[in-house]
């Protein structure tokens, strides 16, 4: 089983951006933990702050993936190009927020990808990440 | 550990009400394969249609147990008072919908309830309560 | 044949509350009036205050019965759970209201019913029970 | 007792026009029917297509027919000028729709003539205007 | 002269939720320093979670009694049903609330209640209920 | 110098409808007043229910008249063809209403022909017509 | 007879300011040739940049003048205060606007005035203070 | 193969009309060049300024023409029984303005046609009809 | 003791205007009867119609007294500015309004001071008063 | 003769994307067949699912070039930054769509791309491209 | 070269009112270091809580001054009249903020003035005065 | 002192575009007259069209310089993804805009920028970056 997960702008700042919100680790780090605990699977990671290489990686990778984790970050509230991606490709699409977006802006209560999404996980830090994968898995 | 799981109106008839949305099993028979799932976790359940004892069974058991699993079904979009007794207590509580609530109606996208929910799960159909059983363990 | 009606709060009061709109005359003597023109129908009433107990009736009676009349009366405006209740069973269920709902306040124009109801009839009076009827019979 | 029946736009291709949502029979063939079925009345009809006739109609027979039966088909939801026709007659004036205007495009939910009707039956085919007559000679 | 209170959902849990907001002290002891406070004045009280209750608690006390204070909580910003209770029943009705609800959520800004109160007080704590009485017995 | 005055729908039952908005006085009785008052001036006079036939009559008079009085009654508020016309022709165009719009139903505020209207006059009754006619003359 | 002219903020720049929408003329200019033109009544004239000046003129004079021409300016839009104090007066109060209010600026369409004014002369330059005039005295 | 234009309200007076916005020919001159292009087709024109009319023209040829050319002008922002009736026929109908009805005001922004419409076709002048009909005949 | 009353613009006319709305009786006369009342209590009162100078009064005398009684009057739903200055000051102030400004024109259910007040309190006519000022001395 | 295409994101995947809302076909076997259509013009293509690089593009190209036909995708309603690049450049930019946007969700209905289009279409499918181009070159 | 300052409503507590937000200085103290920086302009200050001073004083001042600084305080964002004194006057008059207007109540974002202002500067605390100052001196 | 200044979309195009919004002048071309007039200070300059780029760069110079100059164009009004940026990074960010945006279009008065800017500076042309600059080094 191969899945891939997709982050965002800004998320490639996580440690540094706003701790108290995002928590004080990398992302970097939290993956090399989640491919240990999950040894059969293999996990691959996908970065963009630019939203037409995002919209271009779901292309790329969701005829051939049994599964994508998608953290569009900012993204997610404006980007109906994203959502396009996600309705065009097979591959069962979960969409994944770290802080609990519906606490924050209103600006981020809205998600284009929400409507077209195979499940919503939001508010439980990196380790909503798990729960997305433990989904695609079972 | 201790958990709840409190269901909203209308989910007494998972099984009968519109198949192609909720799915055609009870929740009773998803509740025993539940407990059999996860035997070490002392497991509850409880079901009302009423908005105030939907609010009652919050206050009476989210002071005492780890964690409360909530699909407040309509009330969801409707009921500042679930949201205030979710507030009020201790126990972390995670929001479930089996349905993905926002490829429905637009009166479906709000919840009064994510802003002060611990967490946030949608659209995985009845697994969605075992994603937040995990959410609660780890 | 047997049909069901419905009230919902405040519906009680019939006869007391605000005659100028909803006239001079309790439901149970314009119920049993009712009964007697129809002799061949069986025709029964339940009225409640308490927005779940509705959802409950007519999951209780929704699947045996061969008609609903419902009036649900401020709950029209705001509840999503007894829609939904509505949407879930099998009978058709004819909504009803006394009073013009459209020549009053704003938030009376609005129905989360209607857009499932079987049929709907506003304005007519306690006559409007009897069109309702005779929608289901003919 | 004379009563009058006032067709509005597009009602003349009734039996045409969508049959899954207007049904497949023609308004000429179900307005014989209703004639046959309560003789003691004398029952005319008039449709057109322009809003500026409806409202001149509405005020030629408003003030000498005992009802009317109004179904101002599109117009409905845009047209001020027939409900002030509506509030500037005598006849009491009964609004009637035979699709579910609420359960299809928003435009459709919202009717100029319902605050003014003297009663509104929505829903239920070519029967609402059956049920519209009988709430006139009752 | 005797006055009667009326608290909705989440009143019971005065001296428990929130007590930044809400203050430390339960709504019992409060009561009967009140009772203490106005001995000439027979006071009595009456809490629910449940909407449907409260309106029945309305219906069966504002008929007989010389006023009600009435803290519909929650219920205050969502309920129709409530407001039509108010508006039916012949005591005078003062609307309290412990908080500034003007300074929180802007969902909590809107009372279907205060169009149909005979007075509104707002922000003061609990000395709010004691003003309400005030109001009523002078 | 010659001027025409142009009345839209259900004007033409000025003295009969809602005499307590629009007087007791039919529109043919005033005219004839106003006729003799001002003797100097070739003064007409159109009415129609028609929207359409309210355009083609400014299109036909508003090149060759010197200033048309018009009071599109309901047509005002949603008719965007009639406020083409009005920018179509040469001839100045005064927008008069009887009763102050202003006062009465939300949707009687908004006048699509304000903008383009050489002066707008509201509220004055009949003595509006005059008021329009003397703006022209002098 | 008496009638008094209230003009509001930046009025006193009329002449300077804006030419192509307000003309080239002080008001002053125009006052006097009115004076000129209506001997036979005696007309008083008040200018403020200040909101509260004018309520307070409307006050003043409200209650002994035989009618008021209000150009509120600015505060037309903005001013419940004047709103009201043009209702409690007794004297007919004519609102006056010299440009064409409804094809400027969406903030200029909304006036608090007009609901309340006797009458509404809106884009005849300074000839709606004749056109009110004369409105008061036939 | 036969098509039919239809243009709605105001479009007589093309030529006329506002000529920096809708060009300085009129229809009829277009017309002719148009049919010389194309002598291959039957091609037929309608104007008219009523709304009804035009439902009525649609009608009219919608199930015998192999195609229609609709303009209904400023009723393309307001009229839902235009809509109505291009749906209910069986010909393709293609909508075109002449000006760029979105670079003009907001409420030319709204077209009830377009959803309907089989094609749109907006800003090109006059030569937007050719272009209609070539969608048509290949 | 020392506590302020500040009344806003119209508040004057108390006595003349809008009895039916605000009583027959004058400001003047119930101050007197407040201070025979609370002779305890050191109470001073002002009144304006202009916005800037209850402003000046609130900077002038919050921070020396011990309570503010403020009635802004129509400036309560506009001021951003008085509100500024309620915010700046030390005493407490309480909102007051003699009539129930929720049953009233929408504009009037708005209150930019409610926020930023100590106490709200709505509807009781002039009896507002008293209980505001005995909310600030116990 | 040199036209310039520019298509956005997820038109890439034409021909495997939603096919029962854009067809089958490929682009570039599209593109080919309009190149052979057309012998006598330059026809060039750009595809990009990146915005800012469809804004470089239409900057590179739309100072020399005789026109662009322009299908931004999804950016079409989100992108400021691609219409300030429109107005930018001197080349006339026909907007197109596959689909028929208006028919699809809300959010697809606005465009900032058509008020400073030189023309639009929309709704014929690959067609469209070949009325764009053809508006062009005539 | 002279330039005037002039400030609105409650700026004459700056250095008293929320010191977090405004900071904890006096304009006068402020404004004297000013005069020192810039010893070659002729500079002058105006304060006033009252919307029409602060119309007057741009009159006076707006056509004898190089620049005008404007403050207008809680105005900015209600004030219609003193925008209209902006576009009246010939100076320049750039419009300045200490606090972030944008991170605050959503109340403050709009400005009346902005649109006419010659520049804004926002949120730069005291020094915003020296950068307008700049402006105009360069 | 080293100081970053980012431009955004079509910014590239300065001296092109719409120089009667923008001015006639290059931007390298003041940039480098900007160098020349501040010598002590360290002045780097970046440019690009894409949204994700303009992150990437706050991101890569947001914890080093001293202080970002930002003028993020079209994307000030559409961008979450940069405003997250600019409040992840420890520089202050100060918000430009060469043309006065509250005097354009509607969608251009709204920035996601402006809240979490260190301050604002809008419509002083080219001007406006000197201002920054110093709003920066003092």
């Amino acid at each position: 089983m191969n899945l891939h997960i997709i982050n965002g702008p800004n998320l490639n700042l996580l440690g540094t951006r706003e701790p108290e919100i995002y928590g004080g680790r990398t992302f970097e780090d939290y993956f090399a933990e989640l491919q240990n605990k999950f040894p059969g699977i293999k996990l691959s990671y996908f970065q963009s702050n630019i939203e037409g290489e995002l919209i271009t990686e779901i292309q790329r990778t969701g005829f051939s993936h049994d599964g994508i984790i998608l953290n569009a970050g900012a993204y997610t509230h404006t980007s109906i190009g994203i959502a396009d991606a996600v309705k065009a490709v097979t591959a069962p699409i979960i969409e994944v927020h770290i802080s609990n977006t519906f606490s924050r802006e209103t600006f981020r209560h809205q998600s284009f990808l929400s409507p077209v999404a195979a499940g919503v996980i939001i508010g439980f830090g990196l380790k909503g990440y798990e729960l997305a994968l433990r989904s695609l898995i079972t």
